[in-house]
């Protein structure tokens, strides 16, 4: 077991440390509040501009939540259409959930007011606590108090918020740009606003989210928190996480440990150095933890940990829109061999073995081009000498992804400059759907450029996903087969218990 | 010294090997009829399709190629308004360079009139030679006995060919639905067609490429001799190369070494574990070199090793369009602390050491904003306040960029969901070029949509490189200052040798 407690941390005037009983008042229960309220008050300016309260009543309004819009300000009558109330006691019908966007030195005397409501949830978007100074500091410990003394839970401060697409609940503090953010399997937490809307345009991507939340200074609200929620919402098939601390590390080595045997953990941790370390907590006020013992912990709890900022978004894919591998033997369809030796190189660094095709495979491929049938089918050599490439193409897929010998697949898309095979893709991944039980990462040859881009969400759409480089298709079906994998050995394990 | 020739490579059937002394034969400055031909004659079916001679003849005119133009094939009388020559032999006029484009059984034949008529260049487009099979082996080494006995020169063959775009000079067999390559500092050549302008849209991409070639199976025509090239080409600022294999290890050291001392050289090899190097064998026919062999030559030439294939295309920019950095102290200036612990952490990777702020610029930044004046410069908290948020984000970026204490910067831009301030940051890089002699990485905040790209185009056709990812810009500074340092220590021990 590796011992979280044993970690010196280097001291922090600013690091908000609240007494240990006061954490039993923490519920798990209490996050349905944050993203399934009936009602939610937002306190701030109704100012038009491109942050602030405003924005959160607009961005709500767009996406089309069904609760009811409380805003809260002695200045204002109307809001977009919507009545402003002078303050939260004037409010007379229930509120699940309020959203604070005022200056911090104000925040204390408004969560008074929410808990007299008996609000069981708040989001602090507003900044200058624990992560500016001393003063914000002590500011930070006074609402945690009134919160844990109340029964109530705090997101923030210092947050962009929370997000729950399939509701419209989108209570976004920054102009986004767009109205409604992708339903999907995928969940993303943050201990930064790098991963709310304002900052990933989640639909423009065709990138489906099902449940977003930034921990800002996570002074409450936490990755254990969240991984408790996630792990019974429905709604999530994949839970990815980018976090600078561990708020507890024994507790999370429990949590994460159960969540991850039943959903895929993927977690992005910074601050890895000393240096990064140091900045992180500046930046949040949060404690990081050693990098070696996180390491160790994700060894041994089953999360999958990743390595920059772009597989945040990228590999989680691979869980959401594709079926689990049943095995680690990997077949390649590309049409340049260059491909298929970056990929090979790639494919060491995982458990995955290259795949050799059934004997019938193999005969049949070399019926349609000699020499097809090799470990790396390449298509280059039959498909100049094609006067129909599309169709060439789907036949050699097919034949692959219908071999017992293969679990998994890389395959390499080639459009053409004038995107005239883009239809013919599009109609063959749409026969594919359901047919064959093997889990495919694609790449689409070539850099991103606007038509390409565009195809690449359409075969997301149809439930393929498509990665924006080699390594990073090969990495996707290798975390899935090892992923794949850990849990056929626990299901094994228990099997054998059980006899 | 490392010693290449005690690697123990595996035996391949298919391997090529010429003589030793028929090496001799071989003359540095006969690419130059490769890249800079005054005539060139294409040898291959004009039949209309997305492959072959009729494309190249195509890509030549579309491209505005200055020099003659000759078409080859007895069948056809005339091909976009250009006579056709029956033969080889019909053609009275000088001819520098001939590219082949006819079945491989057909090549020596073809091969054996082109000395006759002592053309210098060849470009073998044709494939089935040693990526094929025994009788492929045997044609390639028989084209090569024509040329090498006959002062003539190969790029191939199995290639996609070369380019010179300065020149119009892109006689590409492939369909690349655009007609200019831009012209810019960076040479790429490859043992693979994925380096070639029907996979990479340069042109859409704005990415200026000096001169590009595919050695393809790599018969004659290799890295060396192409590093040989380019260190005396004017137009390259710097040299990237996918390899697969390395043709003679001993030069490879001697001519890198003297390249790299001149201009930064950047190689991306695969082939690096077992199973890729065998895959490489089979597809190009090369031998493979021992991984960590290579790694030790890279260390010892001064070569820059890079890790995948997105890197083979983004980090030469850093080289083409910035100075190289002074020293080695990096500054950064964000608008969210996530993405400073993020590159704190790829920075402990290089030799870049945090800059500390002078503080002078310390106490200016501090009194735009309190906490400003820090390690990494998050703009974030006083952006939020601001009612114009590039005036102050450029005065920022101005203070920084002036400091003395600095040589380069990563910056973050972050332009939000409309897009409205994508006119301001370019008039404010306008004011930058050539005005700080400091080294800049930008990052634009958010993932590859279309206005974001075109953004970033727009930026690097000012000079200023936009990298995809945080970790890319980092290492984009990162090899620059190690380039950089290794040139001082260079020119430190020059001089010291001749005081």
């Amino acid at each position: 077991m590796v011992n979280f407690n044993s970690i010196s941390f280097e001291k922090e005037v600013f690091i908000v440390k609240i007494p240990e009983g006061d954490i039993a008042l923490k519920k798990k229960s209490d996050l349905k509040y944050f993203f399934e309220p009936k009602s939610i008050a937002v306190i701030g300016s109704f100012k038009e501009g491109f942050f602030g309260g405003y924005v959160v009543v607009k961005s709500l309004l767009n996406a089309g939540f069904a609760g009811e819009i409380y805003p809260v300000n002695p200045s204002y009558k109307e809001v977009l259409g919507l009545k402003v109330y002078p303050s939260i006691k004037d409010i007379t019908e229930e509120i699940d959930l309020v959203l604070i966007i005022i200056n911090c030195r104000a925040v204390p005397g408004v969560m008074r007011e929410c808990v007299e409501r008996r609000i069981k949830a708040a989001i602090v978007v507003a900044d200058g606590f624990a992560e500016r100074d001393e003063e914000g500091a002590r500011l930070q410990k006074e609402i945690l108090k009134i919160a844990r003394h109340n029964g109530m839970r705090i997101v923030g401060p210092n947050t962009a918020g929370i997000a729950n697409p399939a509701k419209g609940l989108i209570p976004n503090p920054y102009e986004i740009g767009y109205e409604r953010l992708k339903t999907g399997g995928i969940a993303i937490c943050g201990q930064t606003g790098m991963i709310n809307p304002q900052a990933f345009p989640y639909d423009d991507l065709h990138y489906g989210v099902s449940k977003l939340c930034d921990f800002g200074n996570k002074s409450d609200v936490d990755e254990c928190d969240m991984l408790e929620y996630l792990e019974n919402d429905p709604a999530t098939k994949v839970i990815t996480m980018y976090l600078e601390s561990i708020g507890d590390g024994r507790r999370f080595l429990e949590i994460s440990k159960g969540v991850a045997s039943k959903k895929p953990v993927l977690i992005l941790k910074s601050g890895r150095t000393k240096e990064g370390a140091h900045v992180s907590t500046s930046h949040t006020g949060s404690l990081a933890v050693d990098d070696q013992i996180f390491n160790a912990a994700c060894k041994q709890t089953g999360v999958i940990r990743l390595k920059n900022f772009l597989e945040l978004f990228e590999l989680p894919k691979i869980f959401a829109y594709q079926p689990l591998p049943k095995g680690n033997r990997l077949a390649m369809v590309t049409f340049t061999g260059g491909v298929g030796v970056i990929a090979i190189d790639e494919v060491t660094k995982y458990h995955l073995s290259i795949a050799t095709l059934s004997p019938e495979t193999e005969t049949k491929l070399n019926a349609i081009f000699p020499g097809l049938g090799k470990t790396i089918v390449d298509i280059g050599p039959a498909m100049v000498l094609s006067n129909n490439y599309t169709e060439i193409y789907s036949k050699i897929l097919k034949d692959v992804l219908a071999d017992d010998e293969i679990d998994c697949i890389f395959n390499v898309i080639w459009v053409g400059p004038s995107g005239k095979y883009v239809e013919d893709y599009l109609k063959f991944y749409k026969e594919l759907q359901g047919r064959y039980q093997k889990t495919i990462a694609t790449w689409i040859y070539g850099p991103k450029i606007p038509f390409l881009n565009e195809m690449a969400y359409q075969l997301e759409d149809l439930g393929f996903p498509v990665f924006s480089n080699i390594e990073m298709a090969i990495k996707a079906l290798g975390i899935a087969c090892q992923y794949a994998m850990a849990r056929r050995e626990k299901s094994d394990e228990a099997a054998s218990h059980n006899q």
